[in-house]
């Protein structure tokens, strides 16, 4: 599990409550005027701005993927990869029945070679598999961007009707108080979704995107090499090759000075 | 028809029209000010920016593309064509006039190659049309973009203008509220037109340009090979090898964990 | 002519009348004060960021070159030029002598082949026009974006001098309003001035400067061309090859559907 | 010592603590109501957007970074490497080991040499040293940068819930002062923190990273060329060969003209 | 020198004092709290986000650069380089003594030749000079920017902590307008630095740093053509074939329409 998610979503929430009550109560800052506003107008947006397919794949597939994180770097990704290799050539496919696999990516692809499927129809599955993927994710990131670039602008739409209403209905300047503070709670709506939601999201599933194309397009490979009964050594100076620089090794080290 | 464009307009319509109901009367929210300013001002402000042609051929071919869409994919359209390679190749070209062909520009093609035009005619003709076709939904998205970049600013000048009106003539400020919930109206159709509407429509129109260039010229290409008699397998094979990778395998299909 | 950018700051001076004298008069807001500090500021930081030579060729030709446009598509240029070298090919350069030729760098080309100039000169003397006028139209175009950029700001500067003045000589509330009016002209005179004429005049200016690149650099080559008799259908040819995908055909030609 | 990270900070609280002290007290400026939202939040949205390693590792090196600077210039590091290059050659490896020397990446190439180790054994030891380095300055940098992009996010945020309570509590506008003022504070602090700390030394560690690369690749392949005994001036010649243009000569010398 | 520089600064000074009297006097817009922060806040951030050499080399060369110009067109320098070649064909190098060059660089480096100074040592030291120039002069670009960027964000600082002491301090709300004025000077200030100094000066060093790597490598190469005893022709050939297309051509000549 991606704990750094998770633990920033609970973060700002205990600090917006905190503030919230600081000075106040929570009551005072629930709208259902400012909830309608921001989310269906988003959700409006959103609708126009992609394919249907996109949001309906894309925005649960974003929201799973941000809470996830692989077990494994890339180096101990290959590491299993090549002990993989090493089962499969001494005890051939059929050792690999045995093996647990975590990834359930990887295990599919271990399930094919156990199976003896040959190396185009598993190439062809599991490319698609990645392809699919791939697509879905980069649909999800766009989405929650393309949210969290309109959220504000939601908000500020709510704020200015309840403030064109609040206007067109004064007539005690003193009990503008009320209505003020609630067409600002739309705003305040648009901010936090967009820099506290949407745009930190957007951002995790970039860089998630980035790493999942590496790591699948490397399973896909080190599975065909466990097919063809590659070298385990040979297996993993490939895979390492593979790698872009800074993966070679293990970002896990301590930092030199 | 592309559903979800039509969806998010009518959500972002009851969503706006919510919100305004929730504390008064829609009548408070016309302003034929607010509309001068913002459509007067934006088409004002694209008729420089662009020329005359590109305003009448792309801004309704834009909207008219928003809510249009294949019924297939792009897996599906060079299954049709392969379809068609066979029955020219089993019935010769004759074969095809009975073919019913829903997409017009691949009817076009398939007509051509049916009434026994040679070869270069066909592409030159089909060429032409995909290059007008894709000018011309450039033009519309940039223009629906253009329109979502100043849209604001018009509305920003309205409620200028309406606060400049009413200071100049302030001598009750009790009355000042009217005047001020009219002003920003102006304000308030700016930002809707440009993060409801026109924004998103030019990033649909964008995501569809992308689309359609693949899809026209894939077109042509199958064309010419059914007007060449190949084999309903090269066909297919050369048309996907055309796709770029992620869509070659059908994106519909379940997604992966 | 290019009748678009007329129209559009026709309509865009319309529009603007219109709402002023929806709600008082006109002259309530013309302003000096607003007049100095946005076009001074303007000129101000453009003779700053620019060369004075740039100022003044760049500006008069941008906004010359806003207005105008070529009566003929980049086809029809070809088509001229091919008939021109048909007529030199037939009564040789001295029958260019009696053709009649709108566009004035085209003439300035067909004169020196009816003189007989060599074809050294005619080249450099005609890339040197070419070159002197798209190094001035792109300054123009830069001048016209920075102006843009800058004007919302000057608007700004001088409704906070107008603030600072109206808040330093406060006695009396009830007269704030005509004192605000006045300061906020500025900031309506910045907008209108970077939304409705700077950057749209840019963004045409732009467009233009791209496609006349590709209209002189065609008519030296064709010219030239000319100039080695060579025959028509070779000169058509060569020009079309030379145009981009999409001007090859005519793209006023009815949008597909 | 990078004495200019110090010296802007010391400056920055400085011109700060005059501004506030010029129109009343300090105290006045404090509010634990601002801090939260600023740091809570910023914190809450980095959280979400990177790995909880990358701010575990990225965020303290940042800190640490922003404030050291390497002693030499890259010619003169090239000096120091051909000095040991010429030490190497005339006593071997093991004079090397009586070499002093500041840089401790340096340092330990230069204890790697004097102890024997083979060549490839030194690379990949080096090279994962500063790829981790280097992947850790870059996530240090980028947090730095988001941090400068969301905390005038959350100063509004922490400025709207002080104004909507401020508003919801409003009975006596006479008290309405003191309530903004605390409100307008959290607005304050997202500008400080943002302008004044993050987004400089997001630019600073850019700097530092793009020299560092240099530096440590130059080193790496400095000591290589040591341990195979090269010549001085070969190594000196091909360690300059390596730097990018402006930094073969000292950048330190007297500005011409 | 540049005289549009000076122009434009002076007609921005005119154009801001004439604001400032026509509503008041200059006295009320005259505040060393919003000089302290202004200023104060752009150095601390400067020195933060650059090393402190930069700053040093960068700031004052940047200010001189803004108001010097070449007197020469590059098209001239070529033909002054190609005249020197001549007199150093016909009267050996030492005929270069007396020589008269006003560009103290072109002038070093002719003196340089009469000297007889190898080619290598030429070389060498003129592309220091160059390099180390050019570095500089891109700092100074950059803290202008820098500059500019965050300027308005310490106006907005200025303002926020006046505005808060002023509400802090909130007994009588009609002494409140003095007060918002000063607050406001920050602001003000903020945007004349901005946009009528740091921005367009950064502006102007961009474009001068782009005709000075080009004059400088030029005249470093026609230096070394000279002391090669090359023709005048051919120098003035080989230099012009050096020059981006624009500026082969003298770009003063009249526009052709």
């Amino acid at each position: 599990m991606d704990i750094s998610t998770g633990l920033g979503l609970l973060a700002g929430v205990i600090v917006i409550a905190t503030m919230m009550l600081m000075g106040g109560n929570l009551e005072m800052f629930v709208s259902e005027h400012a909830c309608i506003i921001i989310f269906g107008g988003s959700i409006a947006a959103t609708l126009i701005r992609f394919p249907l397919s996109s949001m309906l794949h894309g925005l649960p597939l974003g929201a799973k993927f941000a809470f996830t994180m692989r077990r494994m770097s890339q180096r101990e990704l290959v590491d299993e990869i090549a002990g993989m290799a090493e089962i499969a050539r001494k005890q051939g496919p059929i050792g690999l029945e045995k093996v647990e696999v975590e990834d359930p990516f990887l295990a599919k692809g271990v399930r094919f070679v156990a199976d003896g499927y040959d190396a185009d129809f598993i190439r062809d599955n599991l490319e698609r598999d990645r392809d699919n993927f791939l697509t879905h994710l980069d649909e999800g990131q766009k989405i929650y961007r393309a949210i969290g670039d309109c959220a504000p602008a939601f908000g500020m739409v709510g704020t200015l009707i309840g403030m064109v209403q609040m206007f067109a209905n004064m007539t005690d300047p003193s009990k503008l108080g009320p209505f003020m503070a609630t067409a600002l709670l739309a705003t305040l709506y648009g901010a936090l979704v967009s820099n506290l939601i949407a745009l930190p999201l957007a951002d995790k599933l970039h860089g998630k995107l980035v790493d999942e194309e590496i790591n699948r397009t490397l399973i896909i490979d080190g599975i065909l090499m466990i097919r063809d009964s590659k070298s385990p050594t040979l297996v993993r100076e490939m895979l390492l090759a593979y790698l872009p620089e800074k993966h070679r090794h293990d970002a896990t080290d301590t930092v030199p000075a």
